[in-house]
């Protein structure tokens, strides 16, 4: 997701940035959901989510290319623009990171008096009588594959030979806002299987028997269009 | 409205980057509005929408141009920016894209339980008792032929020989964002003729019978816009 | 404001460039106040005044430098950056197309069955009884004062020789979003003579009575700046 | 924070830019909370702030590297990124920056009628029974030790040898807004002891007695990162 030069940072320090930088994406864009959603409206989350991607991609995309998303990590590998053998190594990093801010998020939370997790949703992930608009399981699953195949277009292309250089985090993390704008309604928005579990652990047994299609479903629609992409878009 | 180099895309690669692009438009755009509209205000629909813009600008732009408008490849045209023989297989493209996210926002809506999509007018445009605030056809044309007229103004200058390279998704996205802060409440704001029939085709018959002012106006406002920027502005 | 490469426009260029873009302002950001206020509050107002600055610098900067205020262009030229002799043509061209915005404004507002410009206030500038907030005389020409320096300030150190390229018009016209959201509620916020008279001569003799202090007020805060800017900050 | 190039401005040209970056930064974010609060809401605030910060960043920062934050020095120096020896006299201006908005807009909020600084809060940040949701002091000690820490990894990494040139105040700017997204209800937001201490002064003895949490945990914070970054992340 990154534009700019690289001179080999280590694998530590790759895992390391795509630890801190999916920590980020929870604390800021759950966080936000959890502590400010009443005074922040779902336009003030869309932001949020936006906005960790967009800080995160210029703070730690120089080092590990930014994904913060086990479902981009596959999507590049798809696409051939990253090592299929470095999927599960990010994968972990990416999943540790978020659960630790969920941890995190939910001390932080305790701070406020009469608190609770369970019953407030903990910004998880939902469909039928967890989605917050009530959408099926079925509008849920296209929701997030078509979601996530098109965030993909957008990190994909803005990060191709043919882009200007510098303005894929600002497109990438934009691209983030305007799915949330989409699909908070339907989904409470995933895209993003690290960020759905970085809250389900803490959200109680219903949102956890929900989690797997916030696995699937992202993982599905960046696996798609990484095939799209690279067969009809890419002719490098 | 890309700035980056380019080694000719083929034709198909072109034409399926309109396509794409305007189905994310008027899926994001009026998915915003159908699914999300009440919670994220007007607000949230004009970010949406000019986000649908400058994400698909950085993503498909490299390839076809970016234009994802019937109207804004007109107004190239007629700026002597883009081939006039191509303007009829792009505005194809485009209205097949827009034609297919209207077809997949239904489904994803008809997820909700209780969802009518004539009876919300599922983010169509319109004038009189179909206009938001129930302007009249007089205004709506105005509005619509001077907001195109400026959309286009942007677009020519930002991507022109003396615009900093990089910057035009940026500046059109967010172009698109300020026109639906204005005309929200006049129009439901179009400028876009694929965008209106995208959904007017699944919002009733009343929707229908007035697309054609949404597909007339923002052509003759992109045209004086083109025909404007190329004899009094621009001295290529 | 631009940061492009210019191969000398005309006079006539840069004065047709200037009236388009402050047209563009005062259509974008009084329209959306008039036409969209209710709908998008004062965020929704203060995102579309700026984003009418930062477009129409990526539209029309290149070819006027994009002052779009009298308000810049003294400022700009008390710093030594534009010449004094172009001020009164700048200042002219800046009126004009203010004006033609807000009789524009005027036609499409009174499509709405109802619509009363004077009684609506029509997005004019106040003190007083016509201060949003009741705000006083002397707190309405402070936060004038202080706000257009700081605009100047913005304005000259992004378009510095020690500036990065290309983000001039980015930080301009979020500078202005910015400036509104401080002050809509203290003076509806002007910072711009040109922007105040266009909408004044449309809301009635109160209005009138008051445009001066927004005529004043900005020029000696533009004023400030300028000479600030070329004492203290810079070294050229 | 700057990518531009420099000339060695002097000491007393950066002492200014920072006394006049972090003079906006109050008056921009603390204005719109006590001016515009009550009209543009949590989110309307968030993006002041952030925005004070990305306009600074272009206006100033090329002059004085725009930190307008001690945290901020401390944080840059413990990375190695900046002089220990200048930490003082930068501090001494940001906080003297900082007063002098904190005095101008107390004088502004007072021509409104009835306004009462102390009664109002004045944007002053607390904990316990002055957080704006009840969080208390160990919630508000960790959300502003790491906001902050992030904040930082933002300015380093975006402003790191790796980073595209141009980009850093936009990305430091939308980190301020995120930051203000997740943690007004926790703490009204300070990750800027200037900031707290520019308003402390101003609204009551209450505030002062807490605002040691808003020196001590940002400095932390921002100590931390640096330290994290120049280990674990930076290989220069």
């Amino acid at each position: 997701m990154d534009d700019a030069r690289t001179d080999d940072p280590s694998t530590a320090q790759r895992l390391s940035a795509e630890a801190l930088g999916t920590f980020w994406l929870v604390l800021g864009g759950c966080g936000t959901a959890v502590l400010a959603g009443q005074a922040v409206g779902a336009l003030g989350v869309a932001f949020a989510f936006g906005l960790t991607v967009l800080t995160g991609a210029y703070a730690f995309g120089p080092i590990s290319g930014g994904h913060f998303n086990p479902a981009v990590s596959v999507g590049l590998a798809t696409a051939g623009r990253f090592a299929w053998r470095d999927v599960p190594a990010y994968a972990v990093a990416q999943i540790v990171g978020a659960t630790i801010a969920g941890a995190l998020l939910l001390a932080i939370a305790n701070g406020q008096p009469g608190f609770d997790a369970v019953a407030s949703g903990f910004a998880s992930n939902g469909y039928g009588d967890r989605s917050p608009g009530g959408y099926s399981l079925a509008a849920v699953l296209v929701t997030e594959v078509v979601l996530t195949a098109f965030f993909l277009f957008v990190i994909l292309g803005a990060s191709s030979r043919r882009a200007a250089v510098g303005f894929s985090g600002l497109a990438i993390g934009l691209a983030l806002t305007l799915i949330h704008l989409i699909s908070i309604p339907v989904s409470n928005t995933s895209v993003n299987p690290a960020r759905s579990l970085g809250v389900a652990w803490f959200a109680g047994s219903d949102a956890m028997a929900q989690v797997w299609a916030f696995i699937l479903a992202p993982i599905v629609g960046a696996a798609i269009a990484g095939i799209v992409h690279a067969r009809l878009l890419d002719d490098t």
